[in-house]
Order: C-alpha cells, then sequence, then structure tokens
C-alpha cells in the first residue's frame, strides 16, 4: 500500500464517514477527495460550501457526530442575532461554523480559487487528505418539484427534502472544468471509489463535470461504488425518495443501474446480497459487505472491503 | 419640548452614553444623531461601521457596559476560530456584534445605501432615536504617524492609539456628499450639540463631508459643544494625545478654539471652570457644568445642560 494512490468521488456526511474508516487503511496523503461543489450557497453574501465542509470538518475531527455536519459543540449566538436583525436563519451556521465560511469568503474575493481556499482551510485544521473541489467554477444544482425549480439549499435544508423529484440539473455546468488536479487523480489513481452519497445530487455533479466521466471512464476496470441504499432506504437524506420519484428501482439495484457504465464493481450491502444477481445483470461485479458505518471498526471495513473491489480488475469490463 | 428638533454630531462612546441622558429629556423621535462613519473598515469582508454600531447598541439597551462598545455578554466563538484559521483577529467582534455586520454587509451588496441599512438595524433593535451616517460614500480616516499613514482602526485598534500623530486626513471625502436627511436635519434643529467624541477623528470628518460644515454654520448661534477633555485628559480615547503631537493646548481651550467658528457656546467641565475666560476670548460663550457620565442622572443633567446651552441664543455670535 506504500504508494498506492486512490480517489474518492465524495458528498457529505456518507462520503466523509468513509473516508475517516479509509485513512485508516491508505496513508491519508495518498488519498485524494473529489468533492461536490453543487450543494454550495451564498448566505450573507458568504460562500458556504456544505459538503466540503462537512469532509473537512470530520476529517479534522471538528465534526458534531450527531448531525453528521457543522461543528461539535458550536453555538448558534450570530445566527440567533441575525434572526433578531430579520435575516433568514433556516441554514443553521454554527458561530465556529461562519469562521470558515468567512475566511473562505475573504480569501475568494482576494482572488484565491475554492482549491486555494481548501487547500488553506485543510492545512489550517490539519486535514490530511488531499481535498479538491470538482471544480473552481460556480455550479448550482436545481431540483425540479411540484413547486418549480428549487436552488438545492432551498429544497434540502428549508424545505426538509419533502418535495418529490421530477428532474435534476445544475446550473452552470457547461461552463465548468475540472478543478487542477482533479483529472491528473483519476487517471493516476489505483483504485476510485465513489462514496456512499446521494447518486443524484452529491456523485451526478462531479460527474457532470466536462472531462470527469470520460476521466473515471477510462480507469473504470478500477472503479467501485459503494451503496447508498440498504434495504431501499438511504442511510441519510433523500436518496430513496429521490430513486422513487425519478422512476428508478427504489434499490441497490437501482443505483448500480444508474452507476452501470461508469463502475465495475458495485459494494452492496450484506442485507441486500439476494439483489447479486440483478446488479450481476448489469454487468457488474459485487462485493458483498456490511455497509453500515457505525463506528471506525466498521467504517475502516468497509473502506479495506471498497478499496479491495476497486484495486482487484474483475474478470470482464464491458 | 413638544416640538423640539434636536441634532447631535456623533463619533462613538462618548456620544452614545451623552445619546442615552438625550432621550431622557426630549422625545427620541425629535433627536436626530449624524453619526462619524471615517472610522468605518472592512473585516473579512464585512461592512464594520463602530460609530454607528456604538450608537446603536447602547441606544438600544444592548451595549457592553464595561467597554462601552460590543454587545454585553457577547461571545467570541468565530473570532476565535478566524484565529485557527490563519486571520487576523485584532479587531474584536463579538458573535452578536458579527450579525450586525453580516445583516449590513447583505443590505449593502444587494444595493442599500448605509443609511437605509442603518434605518433597517435601527427598526428591528428598537433604537428611538433618528441616526444617520454622515454620508453613504466611502470615507476612510487615516492618521499620520512617524510609522506612516495608518487606516483608523490600525491606529485605534491594531496599535493602540499609542503613536504620536502627525496628521488626520478623510480618504475619499472629496467625493462624498451628506447622507440623504441630513442637511435638512440640521437646518431644522432647534438645538445642534457636538457630542463629547474626539474633534479629529469624530467630529472633524463630519464636518468635512462637503455641505454640512456650511449648514452648521448657518445655524451657529444654536450650536453647543460638550468638552471631551476634563482636567487636560480624554475621558476615553485619544484625545488629549493628539491635542498635544497636532500642536493645540492639551486641554478644554484646544478643543474650543479648534471648533470656535462652528459653535456659539462650549460647555465646559466644571473641575475647568477657570478656563473659562480663556474661552470666553475665543468668542465663545461657556456653560460650565459636570460633563462626566458616570451613571444615567450624570447623563440627564449633561443633555439638560448642553440641551439648554444650544437653544439660547448667545448675546454675540461674530
Amino acid at each position: 500500500l506504500s504508494t498506492l494512490q486512490v480517489v474518492v468521488l465524495a458528498g457529505g456526511v456518507g462520503a466523509a464517514r468513509f473516508l475517516e474508516g479509509l485513512v485508516q487503511v491508505v496513508p491519508p496523503d495518498q488519498i485524494t477527495a473529489i468533492v461536490n461543489t453543487g450543494d454550495d450557497a451564498d448566505f450573507y453574501g458568504l460562500r458556504v460550501c456544505p459538503d466540503l465542509d462537512t469532509v473537512i470538518y470530520t476529517l479534522a475531527g471538528l465534526v458534531n457526530p450527531t448531525t453528521g455536519w457543522g461543528i461539535a459543540g458550536d453555538t448558534f449566538a450570530c445566527l440567533d442575532q441575525l434572526g433578531t436583525l430579520g435575516a433568514d436563519t433556516w441554514f443553521r451556521l454554527g458561530d465556529r461554523d461562519l469562521a470558515t465560511h468567512l475566511r473562505r469568503t475573504t480569501l475568494l474575493q482576494s482572488g484565491a480559487s475554492l482549491s486555494e481556499a481548501t487547500q488553506l482551510l485543510c492545512a489550517t485544521l490539519g486535514v490530511p487528505v488531499r481535498l479538491l473541489p470538482m471544480t473552481n467554477e460556480s455550479v448550482r444544482t436545481i431540483v425540479e418539484t411540484p413547486d418549480g425549480h428549487l436552488p438545492f439549499q432551498d429544497y434540502f435544508v428549508r424545505r426538509g427534502q419533502q418535495d418529490d423529484v421530477r428532474g435534476i440539473s445544475f446550473a452552470g455546468i457547461l461552463d465548468a472544468r475540472p478543478a487542477p488536479g482533479v483529472v491528473d487523480a483519476i487517471q493516476g489513481a489505483d483504485a476510485i471509489i465513489l462514496a456512499p452519497s446521494n447518486p443524484f445530487v452529491s456523485i451526478a455533479p462531479i460527474l457532470a463535470v466536462d472531462g470527469i466521466r470520460d476521466a473515471l471512464r477510462r480507469r473504470r476496470a478500477h472503479v467501485a461504488a459503494v451503496t447508498p441504499i440498504i434495504g431501499g432506504t438511504a442511510v441519510k437524506g433523500p436518496a430513496d425518495h429521490m430513486l422513487r420519484t425519478l422512476g428508478h428501482d427504489v434499490s441497490a439495484v437501482g443505483v448500480a443501474r444508474h452507476y452501470r457504465e461508469d463502475i465495475a464493481t458495485f459494494v452492496l450491502d450484506a442485507v441486500d446480497s439476494s439483489l447479486t444477481a440483478s446488479i450481476e445483470q448489469l454487468g457488474l461485479r459485487v462485493v458483498v459487505a456490511p455497509t453500515l458505518m457505525t463506528g471506525p471498526i466498521e467504517k475502516r471495513a468497509l473502506a479495506e472491503r471498497a478499496l479491495e473491489a476497486a484495486l482487484s480488475t474483475p474478470a470482464v469490463v464491458t
């Protein structure tokens, strides 16, 4: 493992927890996480990057373990006062969390790229993994619902993921280029893992950035995806609801079918082992493993299985 | 007093405390405070208006009584974290205080003027006095010291007012127009009071905005200044040090001379009553009063004396 290069395509909480396991298996400086920025939003003029922040806080040991996002023990004095001043406060930014957004925004305003701002935040907080935003351009996930097209955080936080999702689009995607290092990392990776993140709003925006899906497919034999669906249910978030309203099987099969041209191996949860044949029929190899990351031991074990899955070339890649 | 219109030219702490007294004497909706914005600065991309904020927090009953600025009981979780992230933190912005700057900055970025942002902050925090920034344009006080020209907050906070002051200038002053309502308020005032603020960096920037000094001089017979110097010492801040290094008498006489063409009456502290003749020789009337605002009773008494001084036309105005 001494020279192994591993790439993880990452959303938020699920990816962060997966990376917590992976750093127990691979030296962190050999891990590159390419992180979704389609969830990014501006609040009070500050650039908030929820997925990057969740990964940063988790790998820095700062994350709130209850929510999976935000900083443990954070306070909300500023947000409460913003409410007094008549501002919207449905996006819960803690006082310490705000420092991240202030620092990032200042860096961006002074001409730094999001990559550079991310690198600085990681360095000061002691994040040992290399984190790359998928792009330095602005991409904004838009969720089509019966009530109209909603900015992602409106759908996800303000309205609590209750809306049926009829479609998803990525505003700005045509002008987005992969951030520096992204394509090289994929090309040079011995193993590429799609984290157990939402396929439609966490992984899809990354793959939609011009050049990233192509790079991934050239390494397809070494790409594995970890299921975000266990027993037909998303561990966290609205992936199951989205599968249903977007017309997919509400199961790991639905996810595997969605990924089938991009990956070689699908890591299926043990409770779903009866789905193995259905996924193999898609032309994918299946690795069955416990995927619920309840603690450090489970996280490490899942990372080991996913890494093995991505490293070993399957017999047939179509 | 039922229709009396009173205007106060205001800096920060001294002016805020003076206004606390004045609202006990005059209905607050008959008071207009025209506030210095030369101290304004941007931190982390946020617009901070220290004098406006001090007046707002004081009149909203939120101010930290120990410092005279900031919010009582405020916490510093965000600032501490900003320090962890490598940002400068010498300007001590509390968590609740930050909400003000976030809200103001958002409003300014969405096209509101500083006047409008101030009005909204006052309305939401229950400030009953009409607060007007001196201008909606950017004016920045620059302090000339032996170590060079320093932005005001660098001189005042970061370097702790230790530098000798050789000169003061106001960047942007030639392009600054009085904020809406400022000149009308002065023209319509029955009494105009220069608060016990720093003459050089609190009151001077206001008077330097094109049209404000002229409007004041047309009402000169009803303009009184309250001394910020008692017994040769500034109650707060570097006014005494500035008087010395700028070549003025380090006394109330130095202040009175500085103001002599703009005011009719000088409110001198009782401990300085021996200076009465010297100030009268400048062509000013002198009202002797206790000016140290140690509590609500003293604040009210000073406001009454200053108001009387400004209302009563002196025998001779040259």
